[in-house]
């Protein structure tokens, strides 16, 4: 019995009452990982700091953000009405709410080795969900990941939480039968493949992947003319921040006549000084992919294993599939527009994306509501007069998008929609009431927010 | 251009208007739909029973629940509150809310020309949601099914319905790179055909697909005591209504010793006459299935053509994959168990269904808590003291279930939590009001429910 098969199994087991602990208990568990993970902050984050070069101040960053989403996965448990319950006295008594899937694998990303791997926002909202979790950590920080794992698994029931390493290790997750849905972060091939495993799987399962995006942003013309060199600086750190290795870095920015604001930008990422990248392998990988951008749109800065910055045109861009390549690193594209029209048949052409977004004037962004809408369709979140680097951890968000930005852009891994990747509505007719659960018995017991006969009752 | 082709590409040209449609506007669209039906129920009605043998009484009755449908989604979309607007006022501004996918692609089901084909809950869960739709008829009912598409073509905005026949047709719509989901009601086989292709695409998309369930009963041992009579009434009914041929019919019983139960339930199976099947090749299979299980399991009473009743033991059942198998039509399998552990090794064994039943007397589930904890994991819908056939249009209801009896358990074909799978959350960040979808502008002019800084504002 392989590593992975005795996980999976072990883990199913666990389901049976890790599936029906109460959302108090769910949270009271989570809140204990989190401040588990606080109070182990300094040696974990120098090792994170070891295996991954990220600098101490953003893996502290790193961890807040960590620990807060398990907090806000936590309170949303504890609270409880997100299982959408709901009742209809009708000719026959019909009760449903979201149930958990059962065991959930998740693939740890190279570049949160926290936030978005082992203590991560899946495992967050799988764990909340009721889903036992078998994490696949990633090979740029594998200690990190042990030494999290090993913490996490000491405050969680048995089997509920597992980690496995290595390649093999990690498809045989995804094929195996007693795993219900799997979560990833990485690149497009990871993602794609992931993807078609679990499609091909005897029974077919969900597979949650991010795989990067461009990120395209927006200037418009009136914008561009107040706030150009404003605009530019924000563009400027948002593409060089970690060098360059977020999802939601911004690749590719569409304007109109821009040369002002093209000098400005090329200056300021000619200045910055090269900051090394998670892995040899991304840092060849990056330079690759600058290499391939060199040789079709007109290179405008460079850092030798740094920034760079390309601008072309919108005919080579639209005739040249491969500018709309992530390149992950400090690197973006200036796409320039002749005209209105042009601006439109870019977003039109746009792949699925994570963020796009739009800097107007005032009053500009209703002179555009013909792009607003296109781009609508192409991302899962669209960002006015700011950047696309930084997903805020509240409710509301959505960090997800059409494919190939996201295998489903049905779902988001951030805000606390993310939990509903994890369950399914099961419904109760005519059920005795001591054998329904809790929050669909007659007295709501726990005061959630449900749905009775079609409406929220309060 | 294909018919297909051209269908499409017209249907993603009207997602641009239609997807931003106010749910009044839809609503309204929605009754007309159904109110142009009911005008035309004579005329519809009798050109199904000619095209499926159904008779009058069952299809008026489906004519009736395909209303019902149609107004229930237009209710759920005038009111508003299904989009799930969330607002967070944090260090940015993130409103988020569910979006129309594009256009859908509904495969009609033999069994239902109505309720679940070209007028059925897929294409009113997704016109509700803002998709155009574009079915394929089935062969069954080809006439109904242009009879009633004309109706909805009129009534729709243009290019916002279509409908399109033949298998290789079905085939290039789920290819189609402008169709942005699938909603499928038949076959296993034919189910995972189009699922396969689904997730085989450039792009791949959600397809649900609803392939049918045995539908187990489990009738526990104080309740064949009390009420084995009534209940044989019962299952006999619900078994050979409509000729057998719903989702619903209930083909697997499994009980404890219950020799005068079966005796009375083949007695009133023996004593049903043979109804006429949707179509020859249905007729076919039936045969074919019910000569299956006879070559393994005991037959107990069998009307040529017609109704069929087998018992066997549980290791037979358990050593024996086949009998799990749908055979449709009114056939049903006793599997007698000797003990509770047999029952609960039965319960274990289910591949996912739409429904289970349970029979219990008065406190006797809640002596069953463990069998009744492997059911949910198994269906969609737990029944008490009922039959499977039947299913409620009521927004708690839950038509769907675990692999292979939908596609995807996460999702239901009917109640109204089915039209968010017709749907995607997008998220705007510091958006200026006056570009901002009505549901998510700050004064709510709609008036719906938000979740507001993670609480839900009445």
């Amino acid at each position: 019995m392989s590593a992975v098969d005795r996980a999976a199994r072990a883990a199913s087991t666990a389901f049976a009452t890790y599936g029906t602990l109460s959302g108090r208990k769910k949270g009271q568990l989570l809140r204990a990982v989190a401040s588990r993970l606080e109070a182990n902050g300094d040696a974990i984050v120098e090792q994170a700091n070891r295996e991954t070069s990220l600098g101490l101040p953003r893996l502290k960053g790193e961890l807040t953000r960590t620990c807060n989403q398990l907090r806000l996965f936590a309170a949303l448990v504890e609270e409880g009405s997100w299982v959408d319950a709901r009742i209809d006295h009708g000719k026959v008594d019909v009760r449903s709410m979201l149930r958990p899937l059962g065991p959930v694998a998740v693939f740890g990303a190279s570049n949160f080795p926290l936030a978005f791997s082992v203590p991560g926002g899946d495992t967050a909202s799988a764990l909340a969900a009721g889903c036992p979790v078998i994490v696949k950590a990633h090979p740029a920080h594998p200690q990190t990941s042990k030494l999290v794992a090993g913490m996490i698994s000491e405050l969680m029931p048995e089997d509920v939480f597992a980690l496995v390493e290595g390649y093999e290790a990690g498809i045989e997750l995804v094929k195996h039968p007693r795993i219900k849905a799997v979560a990833f972060t990485g690149s497009r091939r990871g993602g794609r493949a992931l993807m078609d495993i679990g499609a091909a799987r005897p029974e077919p399962i969900p597979v949650y992947a991010e795989m990067g995006s461009i990120n395209p942003v927006f200037i418009l013309p009136r914008a561009l003319r107040q706030r150009g060199a404003e605009i530019a600086a924000g563009l400027h750190a948002s593409v060089t921040v970690g060098a360059g290795q977020f999802c939601t870095n911004p690749g590719l920015i569409v304007t109109t006549a821009a040369d002002a604001f093209v000098e400005d930008l090329a200056t300021r990422m000619a200045a910055t000084p090269c900051a090394p990248m998670l892995t040899p392998a991304i840092a060849d990988t990056y330079n690759a992919g600058v290499a391939r951008f060199a040789s079709v749109a007109d290179r405008r800065a460079f850092v030798e294993g740094g920034a760079a910055l390309f601008t072309t045109s919108a005919s080579t861009f639209l005739s040249h599939e491969e500018l709309m390549d992530e390149v992950f690193g400090p690197s973006s594209l200036v796409v320039q527009c002749e005209s209105r029209d042009r601006l439109l048949e870019i977003a039109r052409a746009l792949e699925g994306q994570l963020t796009v977004t739009v800097h107007a004037a005032e009053g500009e962004a209703e002179e555009y509501r013909d792009l607003l809408a296109i781009l609508e369709t192409k991302a899962g979140r669209i960002v006015f007069n700011g950047y696309p680097t930084g997903v805020e951890v509240v409710p509301a968000m959505v960090h997800g998008g059409p494919y190939p930005a996201t295998s489903d852009g049905r779902s988001t891994s951030v805000g606390t929609r993310a939990i509903e990747r994890f369950a399914r509505p099961v419904s109760w007719q005519n059920a005795p009431d001591q054998v329904l659960p809790d929050e669909l018995k007659e007295p709501n017991p726990l005061g959630i927010r449900r749905m009775v006969n079609g409406r929220y009752a309060s």
